[in-house]
């Protein structure tokens, strides 16, 4: 049963489909007006569908005064219903057009626009933001949604090829999953709950059932970046397995990044023409550098980090000529610069089996070796100045047969920003929520 | 590359892995101890992995004392790391077992758990949710996650091959989506936001940029509801489609129900077995009721709705006999019973476009055709009791090209609930949350 009706019209192509051997066959179309020419003895329009863009042709002469009345009533951004036929034709784009023989107006527009659905005419992400539904019909924009769309058909196939059981961890939690980054309470009827900013807890915990799980979904930070990189609700792409290590879990995140991207050029190759992409594949095994090379290399930059803290953004920036486009991973970072659940190295606990994925100057993941053993997770915990009672629940996991296990979350919205080359992450949200942003 | 390492120790196995032909193969397996019996001469240790359980022979007189000194220190729950020959043997359930020449304890556990993991000593509902990681390790409890996994592996290939696009829509919001039923407040930065209760607006609106939606995630509502089938954070399949109405979307959810079903009747038989569940194919196309006519049911069985108003679900009960074992559609509601969204019919306002999807006497799944002129949406709203200037985005939206459109929210849980024949929501979620309950 064709899935596509509208009363009595029945969709019969969509407009990719229109093509030159074609010609002579009715069609149905169903889209948006994209533009409308009137050239005097001929009027084009534009048809745009979730395929693409077709050409509609009326000579004035033949056309019936009832449709170019029609026609006449007709705007930019307009949902139509168009019968017609298919006609070869060189100047056309595809080499086809379509001539309309009935046009039926499905959904009228109010002018002006507050932005121009084209991108013809430039705007600030602002005031494409405000007016994301519009800023979304740009092709350049719907590229991006559907790229990310193949992204995650290519992990998901990965993951289930892979054994990996999807999981849904709760949203709303009574206390701190990861500690020290910032909280958004929730009224939870007469207490008070908080937005999960990550499944770890529960992903460590579910290893102890299926071994292998993952889980895609949103997640909240209440952190008050104002950075091009940072919203406060982004999808994470979270795995975690049990009996591995981080070398095994690093070898899962560059297979992953390897199929995504051989997936995309197969099969989005007109989006990313559209977005002027052309992907390069990462070359596995992708390098290993510790933490104590990436000081050198700023050191040798001029850029001076005390061992043991973190390295911040201007810090990788300064180093980007060295990494350039490079997928690389960072491991062996102190154990103070990393969450609790990262497990220290056995003969040197100041050293972490912790990782950071990195595309030039930007973390687009990050994992490790987890802790197993209570007391350890205990003791770590005590060091961050958490509290090990607003853990309970989650320790007494760990007297119930833990096994060795490690993970990583990747956040997609930064995946696609590195594959695109794209700057801001609003532009690779659909709808983004910052500290300023929580409409539309 | 394997992926299941552990330092020195590789998995060459699982336990689904061990059978007879490979007798006198080396193997080397990770799991945890189900069980232990010592016989005197022999002691037998079940190990269960992901995968199922197998047994491990140790026989006294032919195992090193270090072996047997590991295996005194072993008890059940007990994660362990085993290295083995494989032995045929028509006593043991798979044809064959494993004789351990070591075994590692990589993971020990303090007693007595709070509850047994076999699900031999039954536990009520309450005392299993509070100790969730041990209940989920019960065969019966395992084997609803496992199909549950399978029931979205099948949804996203069904939505991938008919060119739905996966949508992100936000789940903190700045005001009420659908009205009516209660929101979850959020302290967001200095202002209040609220936990989305569906991807409803959102994704009408998304159908004018991709025609085609879906999205499956995690969603809110605060209703206080004390059901067994209601929890207050929910996963909800969700879609939405341009140029259709609600018949094409009831054809769109009959036919994924059908394909889930024949999926899991392919894929999961050993957990289906496991649960004692034979499931039956839905016979497409699936009758539809109209809601006059369940009325009229309901008088057949001397219960008394008055016209317009909702049916609860002792009403729904008492036509059981009716409904045996049936999925079937409720259409033509009246349009007071339905969300402002919901379009009314042309010819007569009173009734609209809506649909319940109903499994004997519960509700699964709901959508119709929606309303695409802004005026009419403004009316319904005050119809509602809302106000309009809540909703001035997504009024704006309709004023852009709306295109007809339809779709329906299809609940996760209660999808298991029916298929599997489970009474409470809880059991088929994996940390439920309801106004009691919000932890583990």
């Amino acid at each position: 049963m064709p899935l596509d009706t509208l009363g009595d019209r029945r969709r019969t192509h969509y407009s990719s489909d229109i093509k030159a051997e074609l010609d002579g066959e009715e069609t149905v179309l169903f889209g948006w007006v994209q533009d409308i020419r009137d050239l005097g003895r001929l009027i084009f329009l534009t048809l745009r569908d979730k395929e693409g863009i077709v050409q509609l042709t009326i000579h004035k002469k033949d056309a019936s005064s009832s449709l170019l009345d029609k026609v006449a009533g007709v705007g930019k951004e307009y949902v139509v219903g168009v019968k017609g036929r298919i006609r070869a034709s060189r100047e056309a784009a595809r080499g086809a057009e379509v001539v309309p023989t009935d046009i039926k107006i499905l959904g009228a527009v109010k002018y002006p626009l507050p932005l121009d659905p084209t991108g013809r005419v430039p705007a600030e992400i602002d005031v494409r933001l405000n007016a994301r539904i519009l800023d979304l019909r740009r092709p350049q924009t719907r590229a991006i949604f559907n790229i990310c769309n193949e992204i995650l058909i290519a992990s998901r196939t990965f993951f289930n090829a892979h054994g990996f059981v999807e999981i849904h961890t709760p949203r709303l939690i009574a206390s701190a999953t990861e500690g020290g980054a910032a909280l958004f309470p929730v009224e939870y009827f007469d207490r008070k709950a908080y937005l999960a900013q990550s499944p770890q807890l529960y992903k460590e915990q579910l290893v102890t059932v299926f071994e292998k799980v993952y889980e895609v979904g949103p997640f909240f930070r209440a952190e008050e970046h104002d950075t091009r990189r940072h919203v406060n609700e982004f999808t994470s792409i979270d795995i975690e397995q049990a009996f591995v290590d981080a070398d095994d879990v690093m070898a899962i995140l560059e297979q992953l990044t390897s199929d995504v991207v051989v997936h995309l050029t197969q099969s989005c190759r007109g989006d990313l023409e559209t977005l002027g992409v052309e992907l390069k594949m990462p070359k596995l095994p992708l390098r290993r550098y510790t933490y104590d090379q990436i000081l050198a290399e700023l050191q040798g930059k001029g850029v001076k980090i005390d061992w043991g803290e973190d390295i911040d953004t201007p810090a990788y920036r300064a180093l980007q000529d060295l990494h350039r486009e490079e997928y690389y991973f960072i491991t062996d970072w102190p154990t103070k610069t990393k969450a609790f659940y990262i497990k220290p190295h056995e003969d040197n606990p100041e050293l972490s089996y912790g990782f950071d994925f990195m595309y030039e100057w930007m973390e687009i993941a990050s994992g490790g070796t987890r802790i197993d053993r209570k007391e350890l997770l205990i003791q770590r915990l005590h060091e961050k100045g958490l509290d090990p009672r607003d853990f309970e629940d989650h320790l007494n996991t760990y007297e119930y047969g833990m096994p060795p296990h490690a993970g990583w979350a990747f956040g997609l919205e930064r995946l696609l920003m590195v594959l695109l080359g794209i700057e801001n992450i609003r532009e690779v949200t659909l709808f983004p929520r910052d500290r300023y942003r929580l409409t539309p």
